[in-house]
């Protein structure tokens, strides 16, 4: 099957293009490297060295035997999009090409902006470019969990069947995102839903959990092949980011209560659920929605674990609760199906010990490129900066409130101490 | 009360700045005159002939004795609307200036994304800005009816309280918006309703039907403050639309069988809704949703009664089913709620014979001013064209499939002949 994956250099992008070439897949890259340019506008890095995505193909072809092709473009430029489908005749587009990050969209009023512009304007020019050029190609959008908030009853996958006032009718599930790259989220569903509609395109909308780990079988092939493990207050994932402040001895950064429940999934789940929905498309005219995540985890359940497997190496983690910088309940129901993609095949890696283990241990290979000053939370949901497109230097990390943080050597250091006591 | 009209110049704002005004409102217009130019791009005019803005509030001071003051710029452009707020210092801020034409957003791509790119961005500045400089401000923001779709289950006004698997929630109704234009404003009532949570903003989303009529107390005031008239595939309203071609003796143009069913205000409801929303804000934190419509009705039930008030003046008015263009269902279940504006002291204006009279009056008095080659649907749901940016001239309306109709004068002249048999 021929796949394009939109966004392919990116985090869940990579590992994704990797494990369905793998497959035997005919695999192509389509990115613009807007990511890497993010790291350099908030001063930040992933705590992997991670290589330019030409070495990364080139390692792949040698190590694996098999070609990826790239584009290099961005999804916004309708041309360079429309000209990409025709080159490379996907059977199924993948699409990750989105900013993904929630604290980045709060950042400021340009932020959300720019993440509202990019995300749906890139999506609808996908949408009308396969009604142009591929209509019976299978989009595969990434959604995420997000877009449901946490409503007071069971979330279904994508629609629910509502009975009111004698009557009934199967409707889109009610929506309340939880920030402006939340919302930018819904929007693509609503566009994409409707594209469906009316020209028989056919779509699989995956809401996706919150991913964890960065190793998959392909990307520890070859260290050059290794993928991002981001643990930055802006784009790291709770769990990515617990690892590491446990793997340099800083406190865990639990924001409120930690009462906060989501969905989360192994980014070895991510590519198989990608792959699962490819290998089974929708129908002309059908807007699937598969909630792709396998456990639910509080904040609070992921910090207890932590500290659990830290102690298992020797590391002694303690666990701060900050105030929420979000604006989001800290003590909720949350009851989320996901049986769809377990019903076509999806074998969950659990987060287990072990795995947190493996997780952490990434986190303690790494740690010396680790930048302690990245992890206290800077975005705050009630209060935007004005709008002064400030880069996000470290100066400007620290006059918004991340002083108390010390460098990971010498938070390295004190843990050390702790230790031998 | 200081009340801020954004998109003061068009149909609905027009009228409304000039109630408000009246009334004794301290009133402030904002626009960028982008709907008087697209009307050059469509090769379209109003049936009705205005002003520009400076002669019509020249005029509207030398009537009314009040002044009404003017901010020419772009809600997309954030210094120019920050600017404007801190100047003018509004208690609430009316919304219309969004591009209003389902049709319009269907033409291709470009005006797909124009559409949602101008209206949420507008939107989003506007939330922005009320929070750095006037958080106190009321947002009146204007939504459609369109957002709901045509559900199986009677629709609320913005919130639906759902029991699913013995548990119970009060969450946004879902919305099954049907073009790229009604998306745009899915979008933004998902982005006001959050920017309500996180900031304390307050906001009235007003779903709004359809809007019939033109003339207004205040506009009947005088020939100058005449309002707008469009009954052109792209911008025109079914009412309206039907008036003229009775007018003009051209069939009634139903889309498919007719049962499509919305509902339905004069315009003169509108102005008045607006007014009761202003002068009952919002609480801090809240976002209200009013369904702001009189009545419901089918475009059949609106052709037959045209059919009927042609009969009384005189006219042979004929009914012609073309294709529908749009992608929607022609016979459905609908039963909207619209009791909250009713509650807070709305009197409605129902469209009995004699306001049809009136309306067809219009019609009449401008008819030979009418271009019959405007009225027959020329953008296709299904089919938008592919993204060369043609101007839509006459030369590409009459390609698009408008080949069969005459001009107003034959027409006319036909009918004539048609009334002496």
């Amino acid at each position: 099957m021929k796949i394009a994956v939109l966004g392919g250099d990116g985090y869940c992008g990579w590992a994704t293009a990797l494990y369905l070439s793998k497959q035997g897949h005919s695999v192509a890259i389509v990115d613009n490297f807007v990511r890497r340019l993010w790291d350099h506008e908030l001063n930040a890095q992933t705590l992997t060295p991670i290589r330019p995505l030409s070495d990364r193909l080139r390692v792949w072809q040698a190590v694996s035997g098999k070609t990826i092709e790239s584009f290099y473009g961005d999804v916004c430029d309708y041309e360079f999009l429309a000209s990409t489908l025709r080159a490379f005749e996907p059977d199924a587009v993948v699409h990750f090409a989105e900013q993904r990050s929630a604290p980045y969209s709060m950042i400021d009023r340009s932020h959300a902006v720019f993440t509202q512009v990019n995300n749906v304007v890139g999506t609808l020019n996908l949408l009308f470019a396969l009604r142009e050029h591929r209509p019976d190609c299978h989009l595969v959008k990434l959604g995420t969990m997000g877009e449901y908030g946490t409503p007071n009853i069971d979330i279904e996958e994508g629609y629910i069947t509502i009975e009111h006032n004698g009557r009934k009718d199967i409707l889109p599930f009610p929506k309340q995102p939880g920030s402006f790259y939340h919302l930018s989220k819904v929007h693509d569903s609503h566009n994409i839903m409707f594209s469906c509609k009316i020209w028989g395109l056919r779509a699989t909308d995956l809401n996706q959990g919150v991913v964890y780990g960065t190793m998959t079988d392909e990307t520890a092939m070859d260290e050059a092949l290794i993928n991002r493990f981001d643990y930055d207050d802006v784009f790291g994932t709770v769990l990515n980011r617990f690892c590491i402040q446990a793997a340099i001895g800083q406190p865990l950064t639990v924001y409120g209560k930690g009462g906060q429940t989501r969905g989360f999934l192994d980014i070895r789940d991510t590519v198989r659920c990608i792959e699962i929905a490819c290998e089974n498309p929708a129908a002309r005219g059908e807007c699937r929605v598969y909630n792709q995540f396998t456990e639910q985890f509080s904040v609070r359940d992921l910090a207890k674990m932590t500290v659990a497997a830290g102690k298992k190496l020797g590391l002694n983690v303690e666990v701060d609760h900050l105030q929420d910088p979000r604006v989001e309940a800290e003590e909720h129901y949350y009851n989320a199906k996901h049986s769809k993609l377990i019903d076509l095949g999806l074998q969950p890696h659990l987060l287990s010990d072990s795995l947190l283990d493996s997780l952490m241990n990434i986190a303690i290979k790494y740690r010396d490129r680790a930048d302690a000053s990245l992890m206290l939370p800077q975005v705050n949901w009630r209060e935007p900066r004005n709008d002064r497109r400030l880069q996000m230097s470290k100066t400007a990390r620290n006059s918004l409130g991340a002083s108390r943080v010390q460098n990971a050597s010498e938070l390295v250091e004190k843990n050390k101490k702790h230790s031998h006591r």
